[in-house]
């Protein structure tokens, strides 16, 4: 059973991706956020439009974070400051920052510290969101180390026999170089599905495999199904018996070390505002040689993509794979977006009296005020 | 459905656990390992069975490790030493020593350099199997740190889509302490069930849920079946549709952590006697305080394990919970051993010349040479 929780390609409209960062960036400074942070939040932004990772990108989460900014959640200017710091450690306070624009100043924290000391590892709290974790983990790659990044979220998934959600989604990014393939890069949600996928094959009317999430009362859906109204997202490995106290655990594992560690609230009773990240830096070269990861990396790949597939299954994929593809797609030939957001966009630019110089390319059209 | 995959307790000897500590140690000893190796191997052995770790404890593993020693595999005085080191960081070459043995001793490197700055990753290659590597995280609590084991063992499990394996079951094991409750000790296969429960199943004829393993072309059974001849493992997630391919991620993360950084082969090509192992230590104290960490820990084991359970389930466990139940009965009631594993460790402490005080606790015999 195959399921597409991405928009159809009849019903987008391609835009250019640098179009996109150039409204981005005006918007958020039209926030009150300074230009060098606006500039990375438009990055951090169209590059998960641009990786395929559409839950994350202008879609779905621009109008949530000039929500925040609005509404006195987000803090335009935040005076984040290290609270206690090691040669290979720190905390950081995020003063209400959004985290799509302090995890690279975090994670270039923990880069330094890698370069000095072979790890670096820095958590952070009273942040907001922090977009595509892969983002901040890749941020290592050019550096030769491997990168990490994890975030606490809200609860939305059940712990293993509950029926009440308890962890958040709480992904796991991490990043490893290769030489001539592409990097290996990791990002999984520990719950079996993210609920904007949910939520969006409800919208579709499309029909969810067995064992995705959980109806409202915590049991399994174990036939496949439409999303009901209620339902509660279920931990990876769906239940007991196939491993749900794994991906529960997991959850659990990613909220200490990004909450409590960072001496803050855990996500049951962490005010919604609050995220809390971490963030790690593998200095490869503190461990063994650089060329030789590289190569072994190649070879890895190319050993996971050369295996024989089970019968009528696909070819056997590696962690990043579809991303890459994406981003050569989209680089060439736009970002797709719902003609909706579009309209949502330029009504968003005429509101705050900027330029909507949006590059339509699959119609050549240039949208303008 | 419910699967036991542990021994019935009509068909176990209660064995003391110190009893079983001694044999093991002069068995070490008779092959060439020193008596204060051999001592942590008795430890490190003993306290799986007694945390009710039956797999990687005297029944399944000590035959394994003697094999390996009177084998050649393993040298019982391995010349370890570290290859690379900065002040948070060290790579290891174990020289073929048991990783019971030698893991102890690279969590203390990890744990000596997390003292001094926050954070201390040690990674080993040329190494044995670890035993159970919640051992080793473990290590890190006294010292009011965070610990991480993980380890990279030969291909049983296959990447999503794929008919033959490719990744080990790769466990992964996260200890962090608390004030007053048990301390939250997390170890989990990135397989949906380790090779060792499944042999079990199969051997006492037990029926394995739907989603538990694949058949040997790779195509996950669905639906409740007894062990085939052939079977593969399968990743965290089952199958595409519930999220194997993150299951799969997982597994080769810990490759690439434990095996490419340390600048050795992974496991698709790695020697089957070369083991690669990953330690870390995050120091508490180095980003938050120490007190507010466990008194947060208390609060977050407590609010999980009060989440109503959902319709005919058990009540919500917290990992360790398990493992901590196991420990107190079995310290007090001894360790359930198969007869047949008594006859064997009767019969290799003859062949030995150890004096066999195998003290049995449920029927008040003593067994002598």
């Amino acid at each position: 059973m195959k399921v597409s929780y991405k928009l159809e390609e009849s019903l987008a409209i391609r835009v250019s991706a640098n179009s996109l960062k150039c409204v981005i960036t005006e918007l958020f400074q039209k926030m009150g956020v300074p230009k060098d942070d606006a500039i990375v939040a438009s990055e951090v932004i169209v590059m998960a439009d641009l990786r395929g990772v559409d839950s994350h990108g202008v879609s779905n989460m621009l109008r949530v974070y000039l929500d925040r900014y609005n509404d006195g959640t987000q803090n335009p200017h935040p005076d984040w400051h290290i609270t206690k710091e090691k040669k290979a450690s720190a905390n950081i306070n995020g003063d209400r920052g959004l985290g799509i624009i302090l995890a690279p100043k975090a994670m270039q924290i923990a880069i330094d510290k890698a370069k000095e000391n072979g790890v670096g590892v820095v958590t952070m709290f009273n942040s907001g969101h922090l977009g595509m974790a892969a983002y901040h983990a890749m941020l290592a790659l050019p550096y030769d180390m491997i990168g990490m990044c994890m975030t606490a979220t809200s609860p939305s998934v059940l712990p293993t026999f509950g029926r009440i959600p308890r962890l958040g989604t709480n992904p796991i990014a991490i990043a490893a170089p290769a030489k001539f393939c592409n990097a290996w890069v990791f990002d999984m949600a520990t719950s079996v599905a993210p609920v904007n996928k949910i939520r969006n094959a409800r919208r579709m009317g499309t029909m969810l495999p067995g064992g995705t999430i959980a109806d409202k009362y915590g049991s399994p859906l174990m036939e496949p199904s439409q999303v009901p109204d209620d339902f509660n997202l279920l931990p990876l490995g769906t239940n007991r018996d196939s491993g749900s106290h794994k991906g529960y655990g997991l959850a659990v594992a990613v909220d200490i070390l990004c909450s409590v560690l960072a001496g803050s609230d855990y996500g049951i009773v962490a005010d919604r505002s609050n995220y809390r990240h971490f963030f790690a830096a593998y200095n490869i070269d503190a461990f063994s040689d650089v060329d030789v990861f590289k190569q072994n990396m190649d070879s890895f790949i190319t050993d996971l993509k050369s295996t024989p597939p089970a019968p009528d299954c696909d070819n056997v994929l590696v962690a990043g794979d579809p991303e890459w593809q994406a981003l050569e797609d989209r680089s060439s030939n736009g970002i797709p977006l719902h003609a909706e957001v579009i309209t949502w966009l330029q009504e968003t630019c005429v509101k705050y009296e900027i330029k909507s110089d949006i590059e339509i390319l699959n119609s050549g059209r240039q949208i303008s005020k």
